[in-house]
């Protein structure tokens, strides 16, 4: 029996969704700037797909900009945000995912500066070093609102109300809460968030950054009028219509997904217990259920996701990119752990639909790998 | 009867790439960058359609970018090639697509230059105006093999020659070109090429840039190691399997298509001469087959268009871009159309599988419409 814990890297599309889908791939073609009826028919449905994914974040339909995903929302958000300024600081967290910190150093090159604030052992922000980590140049933070390796969970309203307060534009990145928590842009007080379909049933490669009203941004994709010009191209319908609905069952089965999450990863976490030596990562009651990230110090993880891969157990070291370009895990080593112990760490990332048998193979597979990995390091 | 002609803005994606690409959308969702089984079946699926494009090209799988769409690729294209020079000089004509005009606007702001090359009645590049307009500052130009509204071809070999043995860098744009002609990227000794999988049967919002080995660009979407870190974010895996089966299916039925489209458009040409005071624009033998802009003065081509679409007759006035936002066409300004002519003209874009009933239809509609204007409004 094959088991797939990588959920947060790559999610199959709910069937529902490419239900929705299916009629805007075979049937509709139109461009939706066209001004005959299979354009119009196009722009309806594009229109229908941009007001379910504004309810779905309490915004209107002309805040929501689509993209092509995670990456491009946050690109746009980062380098739109603060290159409307002449100069000026991003003040982002250590641990936020690549999107950010990459174009931060691009955004270095171009003459802005970045001041990242560091986080505890658990990955989380301290709201004291947000107000120490502020100054006169900053122009924009942003923080992710979970972190994708580890489920550890950021103070985002907090963290939103303290940088406002200073007039400071915060953007969120949303891309993995979205699958755990309501989303409320209004009462969450921000100017810009980064959700995508990937996390939430949808298709891989769409997303939108939610924009207030009124935010000035620098387009990256320029062209045509689309999205009022803030990302030119043609949309992707078919996807858009697809990432809409999957926001729709998202919102209407949330409670119960997160229910289902919330017993597997205790089953998850009961069963891991019986390995000794092992240890998960910034574990605290607010950690989004079924993302576990843990470490068996003295093991290679490498070596034993091979064997799990053998025997179809399908986990990850680290964050893939990380894993891909053989460097430690940012994220770990902003919390402290050594390069050592970060070799030694194994992620798990569930879906609603994982069985509880699932986990109990997982077990069954991990338990003599790690055993003989033991005995041959010995 | 409904008749479609407006294929260069929106084109049904063929049944065979759907068949294509939906295993990737129903079963098929590990991370490329994922070491795990699921994940390297997904980065075999991704290495073999980028083998695939690359052979429709002659170029390198390493050496093409998968990207969200033509407007993304003209984008890396123009700003990415030109930012890796502290400043320097943008050469491109006047009938380039938005993206690329509208990219050319922010490099300006930016402390780059544009040079526009002027065009002539057909909306063709001169190539002695290549010569006059490259300067010491120049470091790139860029042009579009095929201009999107008249189907005009350019000179693209010998404008690459030019601008290539001057050392400057050059984007050539295949949009609509790679519908008609083959490529070859190494005969054309060109740096950067845009191709879109949307004019081709494939879905809309996929495409790539071919950038030849060793061309320095500055990213865009920047983040994790996807595309050799030349375009971070999560690869839209169902599309590309998609784009490379579109552009299969192109290559060994281009000269077929090539044929029905000549047929096609002599019949469309023929019917559009039975109506008097009627010019169509840039028809020169060269004109690329199916693309046919036109006009009749004195008819306002809104009111026409409104009538056509009443019978179920779908064409378009100008370039999508430009009616939705009201203005008159770039192109045919700089064509040196008046605004009064810009606004009397009508496009027609016609696919392989148009049918010869369907232009007669369209004529049998636009007749009585046309007597119908023409009554009003003297």
């Amino acid at each position: 029996m094959a088991a797939y814990f990588d959920y947060i890297a790559g999610s199959p599309i709910d069937p529902r969704v490419i239900d929705a889908m299916l009629p805007y791939l075979k049937e509709a073609y139109g461009n939706p700037i066209s001004q005959h009826k299979p354009g119009q028919a196009a722009a309806m449905a594009l229109q229908v797909s941009r007001e379910k994914v504004a309810a779905f974040l309490n915004a209107s339909p002309d805040e929501i900009i689509f993209t092509s995903g995670g990456t491009e929302s946050n690109n746009l958000a980062v380098k739109g945000l603060l290159t409307v300024h002449d100069h000026g600081q991003l003040l982002a967290s250590a641990v936020e995912p690549h999107s950010i910190l990459k174009a931060a150093e691009s955004l270095e090159r171009w003459g802005y500066s970045t001041s990242l604030v560091p986080v505890d052992s658990n990955g989380q922000i301290n709201l004291l070093n947000i107000n120490k980590h502020l100054n006169k140049y900053t122009r924009l933070a942003s923080a992710a609102w979970v972190v994708a390796e580890t489920g550890a969970v950021q103070p985002i309203e907090e963290i939103a109300d303290i940088v406002r307060s200073s007039g400071i534009t915060f953007h969120g990145d949303a891309t993995v809460a979205a699958r755990f928590f309501p989303i409320d842009v209004r009462a969450m007080n921000i100017d810009a968030l980064t959700i995508c379909a990937g996390t939430l049933g949808g298709p891989p490669a769409i997303g939108a950054l939610y924009l207030r009203e009124g935010t000035r941004i620098q387009p990256m994709l320029e062209g045509g009028p689309q999205e009022m010009g803030r990302r030119s191209g043609k949309e992707n319908l078919p996807y858009i219509v697809g990432f809409a609905r999957a926001l729709e069952l998202a919102m209407s089965e949330r409670q119960e997904r997160f229910k289902k999450m919330k017993k597997l990863d205790l089953h998850l976490k009961r069963r891991l217990s019986e390995i000794s030596d092992l240890v998960i990562h910034a574990d605290l009651p607010s950690r989004a259920p079924g993302i576990l990230s843990c470490r068996i110090d003295g093991i290679e993880s490498e070596a034993l996701l091979m064997d799990l891969d053998e025997a179809g157990i399908y986990a990850t070291a680290g964050s893939p990119c990380a894993t891909m370009l053989h460097k430690p895990s940012h994220v770990l080593k902003a919390m402290g752990l050594s390069e050592e112990q970060a070799a030694s760490t194994i992620n798990f990332s569930l879906s609603w639909d994982t069985q509880i048998s699932e986990i109990d193979e997982m077990i069954s597979v991990l338990k003599p790998a790690l055993d003989r990995l033991k005995a041959i390091s010995f």
